[in-house]
């Protein structure tokens, strides 16, 4: 974990809780990612001491200040006057596990640094109660860290839909499958590994009928010895066709889901309903560009095999796209692995919608530059 | 230029002899490519010492060797018991110029180093020649740097037909236009600058009638303002279909032909027998995919553009590949400008044929660990 350098203005924080801060973002790490936020917390003592660290181990368990005060009660350190460090806003709420700006206040915790503000409760979060009660609290320090540690989290709870990441696995002439289907194994053996790396960090894969029914695949992550690893997503499946008894996707986990609908929002509000945050899209073509079509696709990564077949499935099909200039622009995303990496003899390419650099971003000007480049 | 580092057995060459080669592949660079090779001269003194160096400045002029012969008398130098260190072996044809290991022997020059053999005389080149005049001649050093320079030419005279760079400006989804035919612009500025680059050092540019009559390109290399660049490269158009008189390809410069056949074999003879030893090939898809589905392709360049379209004309058609066991696998080449780059908002890939690899670099083993790495 590169050392905290976020935007700090108008207070003072301490060296002390600078590294604290670095401390609860490494350890936010260790929890898995999933329908809540990766979140870490660090206690420091009134000499600027660390004396435990908590973390958020994944939905219904405890959150992060939970589990860094439980630590402390374990470890008999009596945690009045000392400060607590965290990486998302302590939040204000009654869930399965209690508000943590009460739990804060109760163990008698006398200042509250965090990183980013709950995005659930911009008018009265945690922060409020806190103050109320009488802990000092600033926010701000680590913010940049915490949001990138969370970006797919964030923009799901914002837009209050799953973050879409598509994946195509394509020839150099976008084509994902022969003439006569064969499409076992286009990518290189390097490309599947680092899909099924993906699958273990996102919350559910989601795939056409189409695809259950002409490659029947398990879409589990495996790793190289194809044993499934620990976190498996959910396995979704939108069509209106029926998914046979016999598929390998429905699996024996009971985690697996069939979406009755044709429609991407509505698959996506179905998943968000059951508390998935980030979804990858993997097909076939009809389910790649409905998605792409509306408009609702985050992230792109592409297996870029350097093979050419000439004919066969392409990997996207009508988009509603007549002429160059209603063409989809997308840019390069160094994030996550960075935009352009080699992977055995494959390209892996990783990029995010223009457009939504704009819009999210404020970065409208930029986005008008390279539209007006292309003319 | 790096230091010469090729492959020197059985025979000792001076250090004054290695650091002239270092020279002559230097003055080879100053020559223009085309029908003939990048080829360089070096004169040393019996002391060692660099007297005057030679290249070839385009076809139907002085070849090296010459050209440092003429520079050497201009200069009052007296070539007697010279040491001439070239970069290909003195030809032993009377060609437009006359044979260089001639004008060798009668300059007096007592000894020959060149890097690589001749390829059109394997059996009785210029070093026999030279042998015979009592010319002590050896042979190898810098040869791989020798041959890189020339790598184009040498494959083309080797197979006697010219060497192929096939051209394609896509989108990521493998389109080349939209649906109502728009295409200009899918590729960045720098692509397009990129682009003209290449086409200012290669022999020809090919496309089909097809690509005339829908777009009229006038294929020449131009710089960033629109202006034509020194050396134009043929323009060449396939196919049956007539040529409008006011065609923009015909130009006014006579450096058009219009080769009326189908058969992409065909149209390279008949280029061949033009001299032409190196020619792009840009379009349409009906051409490029014919290029590829005879195996005419030596070099792949795809401009691809973080784009989709999702409909419009794909960039390849039928290669006569019906199931993915077939299909025609490529390798990252990283010569030339590398094998994967940024231009602007595109990336630029560079690929050579697989097969090709093993055949021609007796490489066999690594093309079949990566073919069976596919299934």
């Amino acid at each position: 974990m590169s050392t905290v350098t976020g935007p700090i203005t108008g207070f003072a924080v301490t060296d002390a809780e600078k590294a604290a801060m670095d401390t609860a973002l490494a350890a936010a790490l260790r929890g898995p990612r999933g329908a809540n936020p990766l979140v870490g917390a660090v206690v420091l003592g009134s000499d600027g001491k660390q004396l435990v660290a908590g973390y958020h181990r994944g939905a219904g368990t405890a959150h992060a200040e939970a589990d860094a005060i439980a630590e402390a009660r374990a470890a008999g350190i009596d945690l009045k006057g000392t400060t607590m460090v965290v990486t998302l806003e302590p939040c204000n709420h009654s869930g399965r596990t209690g508000p943590c700006s009460q739990a804060i206040i109760d163990a008698g915790v006398s200042r509250v640094v965090y990183a980013v503000d709950d995005p659930h409760h911009h008018a009265a979060g945690g922060a409020v109660t806190l103050r109320a009660a009488g802990v000092a609290v600033e926010s701000g320090l680590g913010a940049e860290e915490a949001t990138e540690l969370n970006r797919e989290w964030f923009d799901a709870v914002r837009r209050r839909r799953p973050f879409v990441t598509l994946h195509i696995a394509q020839t150099l002439d976008s084509r994902i499958a022969a003439s006569d289907g064969t499409s076992q194994w286009i990518s290189s053996q390097e490309s599947l590994a680092d899909n099924h790396g993906l699958r273990g960090l996102i919350d559910a894969i989601l795939v056409g009928t189409e695809t259950v029914l002409v490659d029947n695949p398990r879409l589990t992550a495996r790793n190289g010895a194809g044993e499934e690893s620990g976190k498996q997503p959910l396995r979704a499946v939108m069509g209106l066709r029926g998914i046979p008894e016999e598929a390998a996707i429905r699996g024996s986990d009971g985690n697996f889901v069939h979406l009755p609908t044709r429609d991407p929002a509505e698959a996506l509000a179905m998943l968000y309903a059951r508390d998935i945050r980030h979804v990858m899209v993997e097909g076939g073509s009809r389910v790649l560009s409905a998605f792409l079509a509306a408009g609702l696709v985050d992230e792109l990564i592409v297996y870029l095999a350097p093979t050419l077949l000439g004919s066969g499935t392409p990997a996207l099909r009508e988009l509603g796209i007549s002429t160059l200039a209603d063409a989809q622009h997308w840019t390069w995303d160094e994030a996550g692995g960075g935009a352009v990496r080699r992977l055995g003899r494959d390209l892996r390419l990783h990029l995010k919608p223009l457009a939504a650099t704009a819009e999210d971003h404020k970065d409208g000007k930029d986005a008008a530059e390279a539209t007006e480049g292309e003319h």
